[in-house]
């Protein structure tokens, strides 16, 4: 068989894996999906890369140390963050997923029928903790959800025209700061900063009191590009690694003081979540749609033809630090975005800007047509104007103190998911 | 003596160096500076750190090989940036800083009288290359400059009401993008991208029209805070390792059409340039001045007691790639600024970013007061309106391909000159 048709075979949706927790229709991990990611856990508390399937991890190290695995590197799975391995390039890649398939279908005996290698590489997700996945040298963020940006626009600038001049012809973006990005389960604490109230001629300085999510995934780079050197639209997806889940906290109040005219700073800066989880561009193959129809056609820079865009659910649960149960603030798909992870990639290295291996790219609010698929709480609240119930009683405009806020995503195949895991983070007071 | 005193020594103004080139008094590179940087040469092309000493380079590893500097760790001055030695502390770079002056100044024999000794660590500034002396792993830009401001908003606003609400309150920033900060020398490709003519309903691509520089300054980081934990603004200098000339390059009309609302983009991340050598605030010490009077007082978190601007030299030349003569084409102070560097970083962690060794903080576009001190061609041509004479005839509203541009800074003690280096980039055509 040749590469390509092995590849093929690792999205066959009637494979099913030994693992049996896998082969739900429901578990986010299939033998389809196969993410990478960085654990540790009690037995072994080194940082290494892994990969998700049901309910366990496949410690990728000791399946290279069983001789298992053939990548072209010695332990690069030892390493803390998958840089080194995503740096291998998308033919490794590739090739480890196509050996996991295999080693992890139903009809491969070699782990399934030998405990003692199974204890060796096989980690119960329950017992592991994940880490951040990547050395994230930059972080850009763009603005792609037509519908977020028309909430934004009507609420605070003109319902008639609530898009700018600029946002049909390209995907507006703004550089975001990778130090902060943290992973699922991180709590994060709420900003101090200067607010401006109406009533008061000053700006005072205070706790954030419209603190929200922006409900974002992420794409990663695979490979980068020469300072210099734009990658082509036609190109873009073959430089992408994968994708997570990536939360955008924002302090609207800050955000609405600082961001003339150089766009938001310290109102994004306190924390970005993402998911631990990598879910490749080729796991993600089968789930290819149509993009939106764009008009008008953009320059010719910003074509591509085909599908590129992708059918990923999504939602958000918030669940009050008394609460026992979560309440689902907001449903959307990733398939609503107006510009294509393409489109973003080819406008951000158009002028000559590089990109390099572990750089997070994010999609912006993903914002669906409807009042119930909005990606933050000040579209779904509408600025705090119609605050949302919560399950167990209550309600919420933004977000309070020890709100837990869950961002889930996933691809349902036939009989299986294709999913990131939950991006969580709760929400501590601010400092005094 | 105590390790304040010897400090102190350090910045004698009568203290000279055996290196004689180091005792003009328009030497950059007096004893009293001792910039650190990274370089390498013909006879060796291994990148290491140096410290720069009239027209010569002290090779920091050679002498810790030689048994004559004292640090905590072997070799650290053998990796290709100077973060590792940064992460020591500050401790470290005054240790070194103090343990340099001695073994240059004119009555230390050690290496004076060593020929051997002096070929071993000495290296000739004209035989070696600079390369960037940081791995960076986060770049923001701040918009300090109160002229600057004032001009932009002019020209583009609403002379009268120049100044946004935000702007007297607190320095504003944006996140800029580390993977295009090249060093002094790189030559800079003139970027492509969408360009909205006043006659055209749509935008255009194609190359910039309105290239310009930024005269700039920057602070290196060197202790950063953890997430949720910010700098207060009386303990900020102390985190700050030392400073660069920075020359934030934009591309104004690509800037126009895609700032709202999010910022500046691909207009400035197609490469920002910076001096090969930075100069330690200890370096700066005398030349530390008052700040400008700020009214209204800013809230607390952004006051500090005492003198946080510094008297630095600036001026900007344009040499086009015929002629053979640059003409000068601006001329200011750093003191002008209107928010100093450590308010800058207390306002940049306030919400809880964190910031790690090596970040660069960009000062924002220094303007002073005249016509004739403006820190852009946008401002020092009135966006176009006013083209500069050069000095061998021909005129320049913004940058042509081929023209090189050189931003200088310094400081003058009495017979001592504490400077930066050049800060040089030539444009490239734009890509077809």
């Amino acid at each position: 068989m040749s590469a390509l048709s092995d590849l093929q075979a690792t999205l066959d949706p009637s494979r099913r894996s030994w693992v049996e927790s896998a082969n739900h229709s429901t578990n986010d991990f299939s033998i389809q999906n196969l993410p990478f990611g960085i654990f540790s856990d009690a037995r072994n508390s080194a940082r290494r890369a892994g990969v998700a399937i049901g309910d366990e991890i496949v410690d990728l190290d000791a399946l290279q140390a069983a001789g298992l695995l053939s990548v072209a590197q010695e332990r690069v799975f030892a390493h803390d963050t998958l840089n080194d391995f995503i740096a291998l390039g998308r033919d490794a890649w590739r090739s480890v997923r196509i050996q996991l398939s295999d080693l992890l279908a139903r009809d491969t005996a070699t782990l399934r029928d030998d405990a003692a290698l199974r204890s060796a590489v096989l980690v119960r997700q329950a017992d592991a903790q994940l880490h951040l996945p990547l050395q994230i040298p930059g972080y850009s963020d763009f603005y792609s959800s037509k519908e977020h940006a028309t909430n934004v626009g009507s609420m605070f600038r003109d319902p008639k025209n609530a898009l700018l001049p600029n946002w049909l012809e390209m995907p507006i973006a703004y550089n975001g700061r990778a130090s902060s990005v943290v992973v699922s389960g991180t709590p994060v604490r709420r900003p101090n900063g200067q607010l401006k109230l109406p009533d008061q001629e000053r700006p005072v300085f205070g706790a954030c009191r419209k603190l929200d999510i922006e409900l974002e995934t992420g794409f990663v780079i695979g490979s980068g590009n020469a300072l210099g050197e734009p990658i082509a639209c036609e190109d873009a997806e073959a430089h992408i690694f994968g994708m997570v889940l990536l939360n955008d906290w924002s302090a609207r109040d800050i955000q609405q003081w600082e961001y003339v005219p150089l766009g938001p700073f310290n109102a994004k800066t306190f924390a970005t979540t993402i998911s631990p989880w990598i879910v490749t561009l080729d796991a993600l193959e089968p789930f290819r749609v149509a993009q939106p129809v764009q008009d008008p056609q953009p320059l010719a820079y910003l074509r591509h033809e085909g599908r590129h865009a992708f059918d990923i659910s999504l939602e958000v649960k918030l669940r009050p630090q008394s609460a026992s149960e979560a309440s689902t603030i907001t449903r959307t798909n990733f398939r609503h975005m107006y510009w294509t992870m393409a489109q973003q990639l080819a406008h951000h290295t158009v002028s000559g800007c590089n990109t390099r291996v572990g750089d997070l790219v994010g999609s912006g609010t993903i914002s669906g047509p409807t009042a119930d698929s909005f990606g933050s709480l000040l579209e779904l609240t509408w600025n705090g104007k119609n605050p949302l119930a919560l399950k167990e009683g209550g309600t919420r405009s933004f977000i309070e103190d020890g709100d837990e806020l869950t961002l889930a995503g996933w691809c349902q195949g036939d009989g299986y998911r294709v999913g990131f895991g939950p991006c969580v983070g709760e929400i501590q007071p601010a400092l005094k």
